[in-house]
């Protein structure tokens, strides 16, 4: 069952689909004129120091992050949200498409650090 | 007609998508043991500052970057791009399904900061 | 007159008597087992996110922060100062000499980027 | 015995003369219209980035570094060194006196923070 968003879980979810509704809370609440690239830079830093601020002061963490409590986690999951979101929001006052540019960053990097032959 | 990739633009470009082409690249790299999360968190830091220095002796830019020369627009596409790519390989390490948290995350933020009434 | 510090203003605060503070604040409070290289960097990006979120929804703000109420700018150096302490500290544990090296990169600035020449 | 700089070793670097030194630098050079303070705060953020790519890879590294070679040592002290230097400028250019606002930063807190007993 998909809940009020019709989206169930995060497979789905396309960069233009977050990029639209960004841009429709932009609109509804008049806040597009603050949304200018460098505001919107400067709130993704702000929201990295705040990803930074979870892992600061414990040391290195292993993959999955086994003893972190759920609330932690979730905690996490907000932090990273919020740089997502205004990552995908500066990406489109600057009118570059997220999604296509990340696709082909890959395939650059694909080109600079090549698969070891398999022998 | 699409490309090599599948991916005729990026409309349709999932996070799901990215984390899984991440993954399969760090691994056919054996990439895998540098990817802890506090690694990818400092590239990521290390991302952002690249694409803080674009923007950094500017002064305000309006939206759509109506000045900039393509060149400098491919290049933020690639710096846009490198934050969103080790922001996907850091919530997959971390287990946190990164599309459901954003979507959560707007849900959230839109009880937070409510639309003003329409009369 | 001068303070409890035995300071009266900012014009004679070394560097190392930074760094001689933070080492003690540490030690009285039984924190060196928490200021590892990384935990420190991490902590001073956070440190940055703080200080970004103050100027993020501002636009171009003009030197001297003319329109700013006061306790904005008490704020302000607030976060300024929370930068430069981790960053005093960071360089401690990582037996980096700050003020040597400060000098010696202005020196070397210098010579990558001459003085115009002044005819 | 003192170089050129008048300035044996780190032990006396004041915040001020950094200041002095990054103003007369900047005048020197015509480059006072560039540093606004959202340009400095954006190059202040293109160097933690710098400063964030030298432990990215890493892992937890112990204090005192001393894998490390001493040409990433002097890199990482220059690096350093940006951070501050561009911290310096911005506090300069913002109207506050960083060498102050530090010693009174470390005074709030040693309030917020007390000394444990020592029983």
């Amino acid at each position: 069952m998909t809940g009020a968003t019709g989206v169930q879980d995060g497979e789905c979810v396309t960069l233009e689909l977050l990029k639209q509704k960004m841009a429709d809370f932009t609109k509804e609440r008049n806040w597009e004129r603050f949304h200018s690239p460098r505001n919107l830079l400067l709130a993704l830093v702000g929201e990295v120091g705040e990803l930074s601020e979870i892992f600061q002061w414990k040391g290195e963490v292993p993959k999955g992050l086994p003893e972190w409590e759920e609330e932690e986690k979730v905690h996490l999951g907000e932090e990273l949200s919020d740089v997502l979101l205004y990552l995908v929001r500066l990406s489109d006052v600057c009118g570059v498409d997220l999604g296509k540019a990340a696709l082909r960053k890959i395939e650059l990097n694909a080109i600079k650090y090549p698969k070891p032959s398999s022998e």
